[in-house]
């Protein structure tokens, strides 16, 4: 039997834990991974494009450990009142090459982005920082702001979003978290007096969410929507002059914020700073920014904590994903079960049936 | 909720639809799937190696349907009494993105490739072909003698296998059919008198399981124990003499019994056989080979099928593959439903449960 756990399991299991717990195994989690950069397989992710939208496979490996995420990408879902993305993984046993675990990712995948964002932003961010900014209110916006509060403590949030819906539906969702949250009227606004300021928006093109003259010295700011060629929210001009930390160079050279720069351009790998190889903020006074597109081992890193926190909580079902013949060598023996539940009746039947 | 069969589902499924029927059917889809050859995004598997074996990804899709199968190949496992290879898939709407079947493949893959052969064999062996010789007796050995028997009317056996007991376990699993089955004393004997040889030994290595001189003119050979780079099970002279037949000769060049061949020599793929660009066997003389490899369109052939009879014959459960919120904008409710079945009892859980 393979270990399941459905949308509603992984919401069950974070209600069982605490979700603060949760959130602190999950930013560990990813530490942890990280800080092991190298053990692991950095394959290029399977794209397969159609007129609508792309699917895709990203597997990744820490050599005793098989990962895999299938996952979309679907604009014109919305339309259809469909999700956007939705996605489901796997682990596998690397030493036999068994699975031994699936999961429902599209919520484990909004889950492994907020935790890596503060993962960036421990390091990054100035220690005192109580105040996050928060530009873009859609799917992603209420899982920053619990991640940065149960780990960081940010408690003050400056928000805006263009559709006043989105903003009524974050505030419905945070209410329960008895942080202050100031609603503002443009991105500027939004922005002045941040310590932390994280841009989730949706827009499928080259936007400048934050200009140059918004961002005041010591800001880190927390880069998540830019996260796709052709897709950014940052000025070139910011970028410039700010310290860059990415997950995987090659992938956000093509992917995220840094597509508009010279791709010899200076940025950090996450790890350099996990492992202590680079300092990370060097300064009160540097501009920090985390330019964040979804990594495979993240994906990784929560499927393992997932797959523990199933184990210590008995959370989730087991499915016959795999056949278990009694006898390896005779799997058609497994046709012929049936005839014990099932007399036969015709002709056709007898050919499986014993 | 997206359907779900397990192996003991698909067993059933067969079970329910009937043997012959099934296998009938199985092999019509292969065909129609086969004869749209250009429709099909023709992706280099993924595969991630470890000493133990490896792991890969088979991705195919025919503009409307994505599949793709998860498959290992692990020779150690059987001092685990593991199965050396294991296998699951899905298929996604490439519309939407949305997965929308997923499969136990292991079984499901056995029967896929002895439909496969089927479907070459009809196009390859004499009309008249009734006895078949069958060399190796291991997990694939009764679904090739079945869906002989079944499709092209296959009623006599001429068996082989240098192992005894799989030699019982075949004619344990056969004894139903009420096929005349002979067991013979070494593959030469066995391939005396047979209209077609089916080869499917399971050594990893170059291994001469067939001879040039135990070849009579007319036989149909069907090559399926040779798959992989360092694997085959033919001798090079009668590869020189035959004319040969494969999936996809990119792949086949690499894994089949042609890797034995300079690059160039001229091959027939089965789709230009199903569309009656070529005209498959040239004389009654002619001795021709199927040399199978397995192929990603057949697993999206046997995937289709299986969800088209789940949905026919209600076989199946469905699971929750992927979150399904009622907003499709507001992922994070999913998390605070959890509170109207279990009341918050520590601060960690208020912060999820509303």
């Amino acid at each position: 039997m393979v270990a399941f756990l459905s949308a509603r399991d992984i919401a069950r299991l974070v209600h069982r834990v605490g979700a603060r717990q949760f959130w602190f195994r999950l930013v560990d989690y990813l530490r942890e991974d990280f800080a092991r950069w190298r053990a692991f397989e950095k394959s290029p992710r399977f794209a397969s494009h159609s007129p609508g939208g792309v699917i895709e496979l990203m597997p990744t490996s820490d050599g005793e450990t098989f990962a895999f995420k299938y996952v979309n990408g679907h604009p014109g879902n919305t339309v259809l009142c469909l999700q956007t993305v939705v996605a489901f993984g796997a682990l596998a046993d690397v030493r036999t090459g068994y699975p031994v675990f699936l999961s429902e990712m599209t919520l484990a995948t909004a889950l492994r982005t907020a935790a890596t964002s503060v993962l960036a932003a421990r390091r990054l961010a100035r220690p005192e920082s109580r105040t996050m900014a928060l530009v873009g209110l859609g799917a992603q916006s209420e899982f920053q702001a619990s991640a940065f509060h149960a780990v960081l403590g940010v408690d003050r949030l400056r928000v805006f979003d263009v559709d006043p819906e989105a903003t009524d539906k974050f505030e419905r969702n945070m209410a329960p978290f008895g942080l202050e949250i100031a609603r503002c009227a443009d991105a500027r606004a939004a922005v002045s007096g941040a310590d932390i300021v994280t841009t989730v928006t949706a827009d499928k093109k080259r936007a400048t969410i934050l200009a140059e003259d918004m961002i005041a010295p010591g800001t880190h700011i927390n880069a998540v929507g830019g996260d796709c060629p052709g897709k950014t929210e940052l000025a070139r001009a910011l970028l410039l002059r700010s310290d860059i930390f990415v997950e995987y160079a090659p992938q956000t050279r093509i992917e995220g914020e840094i597509q508009q720069l010279d791709p010899e351009h200076p940025v950090t790998e996450l790890h350099e700073l996990l492992t202590g190889a680079h300092p990370g903020r060097i300064s009160p006074e540097a501009i920090t920014i985390f330019d964040s597109v979804g990594f495979a081992m993240e994906d990784f890193s929560v499927l393992r904590l997932l797959r523990d926190l199933a184990r210590e909580t008995g959370v989730g079902t087991g499915i016959e994903l795999i056949a278990a013949p009694a006898n390896p060598k005779d799997l058609f023996a497994l046709l012929q079960t049936q005839a014990e539940t099932r007399p036969p009746q015709t002709r056709e039947d007898v050919i499986f049936s014993g």
